[in-house]
């Protein structure tokens, strides 16, 4: 097949035509293998942010992102399942979703990022069991993933690489609330961790990425089309993010609080959420077809203490002090306190989840960029959660901070996320939809 | 006044707002200064291309180029003049307009380009006169001026540099043809030129840049409208490109050709032109209010001898052998001859300029690459035009070859361009319509 001259290309989207596989091999690839430079992309992307991506370009363009560096080879195990979510601040649920799935008897096998800026991350948190080691050999990695049904590592391979260079490229250049280039550069690299069975938790609000249901729901449709088009089982449940999730922001604050809620006793919308993914996976995958079935199977890993097991032989497997997972109390947590109170009387209408996640920054539990060094110790504590009444005065916030460091910072950023007013606010759900691939529900 | 993030400026266009002219100095004087990199403008050309520019925008822009290098210094002289044409093939108008605007007492001191691919150059033509030379001192150029009232050297100065920049990286960015972009590097290049009163000749048709009349017009339109917010006197005349003007392509056969209509025995379609740019010359700058008035002193140039005598001047002055004026049989053409002749009887429908430009690269009278040699002697005359009767092997075109040196390529290129139909096509003018900046004729 001759080849096209990259303007020719660019010309071509210009136009508003769709571009073949081979097309976006030609030019995504090329970029990535450093043949086509920076500057002609630049241009691409911005004729593909007003133009638009049609369905099956958008899922080869995704797949041309997938196969442009390392991909996960993890046909060596059954039953596998990943999931994902958007990001947001205070997101615990990896922690306990992972080991559910586990006890469920389906098999986890991923790699992990670490926190940057005001989002965290799990191999930070799992950090705070002392000698965990988020470094595996292959071979290790696939056994512990079969005996355990559990393994997580970092970031040692290089997946979708063409992803992250047009990211930086797209930071600069104006181009990044493009729903194609959105969609195509997560599911790169979620079909490039292998997994047959994905469920993503799109999230919704001001702690967000997509700011409105309407932009997360469209998101989120994509995703599936693009996962189905690849040959994978893909649902998206869409959640709020408008509040924190659970009460805890900081690294040891929310292993506590995962292990509270694989113990049964964690915060409501914590434990709502995993069981709504849980179940998810079991419908996406076919392992249950009835979703009230699917949910109460989920929910039994909680009460039946067998994820909690699960959790407990993924730390020790991984070289972690897993009897922490029964004594809890006895993880770092930095013993300063200090607190953020209601400045008014009246209902909590919102708490601005992007100031939690800048407040456990600035206290040191998060960094500003790569590789800096965490305490793993510091956080937030959501005392009052929206919708409560307050008296003026009354705690809402609880910092776990170190010597005060950054505790002024912090207190600033959490007080002018606090809105507080006469009326109550109108409840809504943590679960705002569902995309399946034949049809959205909710 | 404080700076926004390039980023937020490539944004705003990209969401189809105006930049302010503090806004476009910053992103293009920046990218000419390379403090913005080529990736960052390239989104924003993109951006430009699908969204546009508004009028006082691709004003500002004009000038932002404009003033982004050198800029000639015409302050010492009076009733300057200049005249741009959009290009074409065997456009010898330069070498007849400039004598005549000399001869009407106005004042012609301009930069004139080489030849590059199937286009010629002004420079080219006039070194067909040995010892021509296109280099003078800045003092001597504007004396030359003043006293001849005609002075035209090569490009020494760095004009509208942001022009060449930009235009490098919209050549492999599928980002060339755009309106606003297209008037903005031609009036850049003009406004930085230094005269007040210029009359642009906008061509149209298969020779031309732009192929049809309504794209011409508003190519005109545009360029009109930048002259006048740039507080100068701008006309613009559209005219057709279809059929190479004159019969003469080739440098000294143009020369010749040139001198011809200089001494009122041209073709009918060059001298047309010319007097019509004249006149409007006259008229932009309000010399002349009258147009028939107008027409006839242009006229007069050539038939009292006074254009002719003002080349004869200026070569001499510039070190040419001046007395070729009166003797251009003695002009350097190749001694090689050949034919192209009609496959069929009938009418001609169409000869291809593009062909003829490409015939005259192909025998060594043009260049492919900046700085070649080029053979001045070669050419091609257009026996026949369109719209007249041929039989069968009636002679088309006459090459003046050297050595037979490209010959056979020459052949087929005007062979291929050649349209002749049983049918007698219908007649259209040379002059297809005029813009000035209050009103459109045409």
């Amino acid at each position: 097949m001759s080849q096209q001259s990259i303007p020719d290309l660019i010309a071509k989207k210009r136009s508003g035509g769709e571009h073949t596989r081979a097309e976006l091999e030609q030019l995504i690839g090329g970029y990535t293998r450093g043949e086509v430079p920076d500057y002609q992309v630049s241009a691409w992307l911005m004729a593909v942010f007003l133009n638009g991506m049609g369905e099956q370009e958008t899922a080869d363009l995704t797949l041309v992102m997938a196969e442009s560096g390392d991909q996960m080879d993890l046909s060596a195990l059954e039953n596998t399942v990943d999931k994902h979510s958007t990001g947001g601040v205070g997101d615990k649920t990896s922690l306990v979703l992972t080991p559910m799935l586990a006890a469920l008897g389906l098999t986890v096998a991923k790699m992990s990022g670490r926190g940057l800026a005001h989002t965290g991350g799990t191999i930070d948190k799992l950090e705070s069991f002392p000698g965990w080691n988020p470094e595996l050999p292959e071979d290790r990695f696939i056994a512990q993933a079969r005996d355990i049904g559990l393994a997580l590592v970092g970031q040692s391979k290089d997946l979708a690489p063409a992803d992250g260079k047009l990211y930086a490229l797209r930071d600069v250049t104006a181009t990044v609330e493009s729903l194609p280039l959105i969609a195509s550069s997560i599911m790169s690299k979620k079909i490039a961790s292998g997994a047959q069975t994905i469920v993503l938790d799109v999230k919704s609000g001001a702690g967000a990425f997509m700011k409105t249901l309407d932009d997360s729901r469209a998101l989120a449709r994509a995703m599936v089309d693009i996962g189905q088009r690849a040959g994978r089982n893909v649902r998206a449940v869409l959640t709020d993010m408008d509040t924190p999730l659970g009460h805890m922001a900081g690294n040891s604050l929310e292993v506590q609080e995962a292990i509270a809620t694989l113990k049964g006793e964690g915060p409501e919308d914590l434990t709502e959420l995993c069981v709504t993914l849980a179940a998810e996976v079991l419908l996406a995958g076919g392992w249950e077809t009835d979703e009230a079935q699917a949910r109460e199977r989920a929910a039994a890993t909680l009460k039946d203490g067998s994820a909690l097991a699960k959790l407990e032989a993924f730390v020790s497997a991984q070289g972690g002090d897993g009897r922490l997972v029964q004594t809890p109390e006895g993880l770092d947590v930095a013993p300063g306190r200090a607190e953020v109170t209601a400045p008014q009387a009246g209902y909590i209408v919102k708490l601005d989840a992007l100031s939690v996640g800048r407040a456990v920054l600035a206290l040191g539990g998060g960094r500003e960029r790569k590789g800096e060094p965490i305490d793993v110790g510091v956080g937030v504590e959501t005392v009052k959660k929206p919708g409560e009444q307050v008296a003026a005065g009354d705690v809402v916030y609880r910092l776990y901070h170190r010597d005060g460091r950054g505790l002024e910072r912090a207190q600033e950023l959490l007080q002018a996320g606090i809105q507080i007013s006469a009326e109550q606010p109108e409840e809504h759900g943590l679960i705002l939809g569902r995309v399946t691939g034949e049809q959205t529900a909710g």
